[in-house]
């Protein structure tokens, strides 16, 4: 058995003038509690240190920027930084990053997976970006990570973290098996995904209450799929308005729940999860080396403007 | 609205010695019982016409070879085509096919549509091959599919029957999500697929008590993830000592079950199926044009032993 107890760290709302300071003393009571319970992994939501700011469309590029982080750690989250390498415990804080690459600024919806020695050991930028870049002003809230991001280059790649192979992801991410199966035959064991996810999707409302259901059905078939642990992370709760849904989770390599958050606030759910659980499914059933076929899919991987016809 | 009325016909067990001519009578009754429910289309299971035989090793090549068609439609099941032709309804039929291609004998798990005017629309040559290829004496019951049939090479190629796109996909590759994904691409809108799914899984039976889920987890998120309606059909029952899952089952492009059988012998479950709803999701959450990044999944089309190192 090689174990890792893994909390679930779930937060509520976030308001919009709530400082980072606060959001961070937040993070850190978990992260506390989380050091009772024997943690040594908390996985913390997707842009963590503020509200879900997409919601508004803002045309001030300086306006836009006050949510984004120029460094990591920075003053706001170094005190999260000391507190986790203290008690030894790694952690995944997602938050909007702007760096300065290929001699320009870029903005990314960004996570990253520190050690129990506060190094950045993974950085993630999101690849699948949900919504849309213009103001559409007939949404009740708008969702504009298409327009303040830009999608991330990342093949999933696993990190090594406590013994165990450790992929990230974000959000609208799980609701790709692309990504789940890529980290897979890299190697993964675990893959962590923060999220913020709207009750009322407004182009196709028909669904809204579906919203539940979706989000643990994208994440079980992920796991059970490739057979890796699996832990979703929100930010829950009525925000600005907003409702964002809650039930964070745990979920094993066979498809199950094993733990989870039932309120809307902040909230953590413990689990201990044994890696070499993995290879019950891995070594069976959805053993790749055996089973796949590769050949039989070759749309899968090839941008559509290349596709060449194939026929039966 | 574009509406086609399925049904989902479950089989109960075939005996060994049950003829061909029995399976295909309660196939018809199944038939007149969906063409009182208004069906136009009739999924039938994987390998209908007689027992699950891969679970026997048979070192006899002329033993092997009594279970398959060597043409369809053949003397046996004339009456299932002539009955469907004459209702006007389209059906999926699986079964053991040996053919004579390129100068010797070949042998797959073959799943057939057949339009409402009694011509094959698409044959489908089952692609994942579950089980094994040599004899494992301390197993239960076997599960020779690698023994007995060669793999199928297809793209899951979507047929046009009904004025709907209609791919075809068979038991074990229910659990992949490159099928779904792969048929959705070229513009899939339902997924037909038989099974025969032993409740027992020699390899690792401390999951047996998950069958169900796990039947039901991968095509309720194949669905949804595709915004495509599946429809999931087995051979159910205690078969020759062996107990086969049922749960039969139509799903909705939300990943919603619509229809299920709920006992494990010879039941009908029906579902209207508006075919315009899979826009809903493809046009939605799932848009591949806008949001798939196909070039972040570079393995998920390449055989493992053409990988090339590619670093984040």
């Amino acid at each position: 058995m090689r174990e890792v107890i893994v909390g679930a760290a779930q937060l509520g709302p976030i308001a919009r003038d709530e400082p980072r300071t606060s959001a961070v003393g937040r993070m850190i009571a978990l992260l506390e509690r989380a050091a009772e319970r024997g943690c040594s992994l908390v996985v913390f939501p997707e842009l963590a240190l503020t509200t879900f700011f997409p919601r508004w469309y803002m045309e001030d590029q300086s306006e836009v920027d006050a949510w984004f982080e120029s460094e990591m750690p920075n003053a706001a989250t170094r005190p999260l930084f000391e507190r986790a390498r203290a008690l030894g415990i790694s952690f995944y804080l997602g938050y909007a990053e702007l760096t300065i690459e290929l001699g320009r600024e870029r903005r990314f919806n960004t996570a990253i997976l520190v050690d129990g020695k506060g190094c950045i050991a993974r950085r993630y930028r999101k690849v699948h970006l949900p919504g849309h870049a213009e103001n559409e002003p007939w949404r009740a809230f708008q969702h504009l990570e298409k327009r303040y991001f830009e999608a991330g280059e990342n093949y999933f790649e696993p990190a090594d973290v406590l013994g165990a192979r450790i992929a990230l992801a974000i959000c609208n991410d799980r609701r790709w098996p692309e990504v789940y199966r890529e980290a897979a035959l890299r190697g993964a064991e675990m893959m962590l995904l923060g999220y913020n996810t709207p009750l009322h999707y407004p182009p196709a409302p028909e669904h809204d209450h579906l919203q539940a259901f979706h989000n643990h059905l994208v994440m079980q078939a992920g796991a059970y799929q490739n057979g890796m642990w699996v832990v979703g992370v929100a930010k829950a709760g009525r925000e600005e308005g907003c409702d964002l849904i809650g039930q964070s989770s745990i979920i094993a390599p066979t498809g199950e729940i094993v733990a989870m958050c039932s309120t809307l606030g902040d909230e953590l759910a413990v689990a201990t999860c044994d890696l070499d659980r993995c290879a019950e499914i891995r070594a069976n059933v959805f053993n790749f080396r055996r089973h796949r076929r590769p050949k039989m899919y070759p749309l899968l991987s090839t941008d559509p403007d290349e596709w060449r016809p194939l026929h039966e």
